[in-house]
C-alpha cells in the first residue's frame, strides 16, 4: 500500500451529452497532469437527472460514452470510476451504471446501482427512479494497484448491508458516485459518508454533479473524502470545481489495527452474506 | 402509538457504589415528578469504569442493586433502563449488564454488552474489557406500552449490524448506556447516534455518565436524544444533569414512509440474520 492522488470531478451537467462528455474527458486529462490517479466523475455525468431522461439517453455497454471514458482512462494512464450513465441491456432494460476503467483502459468492473432511489417526502423530494430503471444484483470490488475499492452508487450509499459487503471483500476505499437533494443533502450526505468510514475504516469518497438551482432535480453537490477514523478531509461546495487529496493507505490497517472492528464483529452470533454465494 | 417523555440521567461516578445508587434513586424519583415515562441510567453508573472494578462491584441478578432498581421503577410507575452494572453469573463470569423494568417493578428485559471494548490507540485510549468481562449473547429489544425499544450497551453501537437486527426486530427506539471517551467521544459520539438513528429510523438515545476530568477512565459524557431523521434533538455537555424530550413516536412511521429504507433493503440479494434461529 502506498498514497494515492484522488481526484473527483463536480461537473456540471447539461441537456446536452456530448458537451457534457467533452467536459467530463477535459477535466480527466486535467486532473491527471495534476497528478491524480484515481479520478472519479459524478452520477450521471452525462444526462440531466430525471427519470425520462434516462431510457432516452441510454447506451449499450461498449457504446460511444464507454469508448470515450475507457480511451479517457488509456490516454491519461489514470483509474477511472466512470460516475454513472444510464446502460440498456440487450431486453432494453436501463440500469444506472458506472463503469471502472484501469490505466490501459480495460473494464475492470461494472456497478449497476443495486438500491433504486423512490422516495416521497411532504414538501420536500420526490423521485421514483423505478419507473424507468432496474436495479442491478451485485456488489462491486475492483482491484488497483493502490489496493481493493469499492464502487456503489448514491442511494447504494443508505443501506450499510452494502458497505460491510464491500469491506468484508477487502475494499479499502469507497467511491460513490452520487447526487442528494437539497432535502437529503444538508440532513444526511456527509453523515452518512462518515459512519460508513468509522464503521468499515476505509476512506470514503463522494463524487457529485455541481448544483444547478434551475435543474429539475437539484444535486446538493458537496463532494468530499473521508478519512476511515470520520474526518472529512475535504470537502467542496456547490460550484463545480475539482476535489484532489493525498491518500495514505496506510492508515486504514493503522486504524484497525487501533479499533478492530471488523474482527470484533460476533460472527458466531450473526452473519451477514449474500445469497448467491458470491 | 404516541408522546413519550424520555429522561437520561448524566451522573457523576462515585467509588461508593451505595452513594451511586442513592444519588440514582433521586433522580429516577425527581424524572418522574417531571413526567418522564421512560428513563435511562448511564453505563455503569455504579463503578468507576476501570477493569479491575468489574469483578469487586459485581452481584448477582436479583442482588441488592437489582433490587434497588426495580423498586425505583415500581414506586415511581416508569420504564427503567438500568444504565450498566457489573453482573456476575453463577458460573463467576463477569457481564457489563443491562437490567430493563416496567412500571410494576417487573425485569422485562437484560442485555449484556455483546461487543468488548478492547481498543489500543497510540496516544489516546487504551482499555482491554474483556480482561475482566465475558461477552453477552443475545440481541436485546423489550415491549413497552410506548412500543418496543432497542437496548444494547455503548461498544454494541459500532455494530451497525446489532443495530440493523434490533430494527428489524421491531425496535422504534435504541436506548443505549454508554461511556465513549475523550479520543473516541468527540471523534464519534454523535455521528454514530445519528447514523444508527437515520439507518434504521429509529429514536437513538444516548446515556452517558458526566465528564470526570480525574477518573481513570475519562467519560466524554454528552448524553444526547436524536430523531429518526437523524437531528439531535438535544445533547448535554460534560456536566451532570438530566436531558428531558418528549418523543412522538408517530415520527417513525412518517420517516418510514418518506423514505422507505426498511422494506428497500435488497432481501433477494443479501440476508442478515442471528445464527440460534431467533
Amino acid at each position: 500500500m502506498a498514497n494515492v492522488k484522488i481526484a473527483l470531478i463536480q461537473m456540471n451537467v447539461m441537456v446536452d451529452k456530448q458537451a457534457n462528455l467533452q467536459a467530463a474527458v477535459q477535466a480527466i486529462a486535467e486532473c491527471a497532469r495534476q497528478g491524480a490517479q484515481i479520478i472519479s466523475l459524478p452520477e450521471m455525468f452525462c444526462c440531466p437527472y430525471q427519470t425520462e431522461n434516462f431510457p432516452v439517453y441510454a447506451e449499450k455497454q461498449g457504446g460511444p460514452l464507454w469508448k470515450a471514458l475507457a480511451a479517457a482512462a488509456h490516454d491519461n494512464r489514470v483509474y477511472l470510476v466512470g460516475g454513472s450513465m444510464p446502460e440498456v441491456d440487450q431486453a432494453g432494460k436501463v440500469y444506472n451504471t458506472c463503469y471502472i476503467f484501469d490505466p490501459s483502459g480495460q473494464q475492470i468492473g461494472r456497478h449497476r446501482k443495486m438500491h433504486m432511489f423512490d422516495i416521497d417526502i411532504p414538501g420536500g423530494q420526490k423521485f421514483k427512479e423505478s419507473d424507468t430503471l432496474t436495479p442491478g444484483n451485485a456488489v462491486t470490488v475492483v482491484d488497483t494497484s493502490f489496493g481493493r475499492v469499492g464502487v456503489s452508487v448514491c442511494y447504494d450509499l443508505r443501506f450499510p448491508e452494502l458497505a460491510r459487503l464491500m469491506a468484508l471483500r477487502g475494499a479499502k476505499m469507497f467511491i460513490v458516485p452520487g447526487a442528494f437533494n437539497m432535502t437529503t443533502g444538508p440532513a444526511h450526505w456527509e453523515m452518512l459518508f462518515r459512519a460508513r468510514a468509522v464503521d468499515n475504516q476505509v476512506y470514503t469518497l463522494g463524487c457529485a454533479p455541481a448544483r444547478d438551482p434551475q435543474a429539475g432535480y437539484v444535486s446538493y453537490a458537496n463532494s468530499l473524502a473521508v478519512s476511515p477514523w470520520g474526518e472529512v478531509i475535504e470537502r467542496l461546495g456547490a460550484e463545480p470545481g475539482v476535489l484532489l487529496a493525498d491518500l495514505d493507505l496506510d492508515r486504514v490497517e493503522q486504524v484497525r489495527g487501533q479499533l478492530p472492528l471488523l474482527n470484533q464483529r460476533r460472527t458466531d452470533l450473526y452473519e451477514l452474506k449474500t445469497l448467491d454465494g458470491s
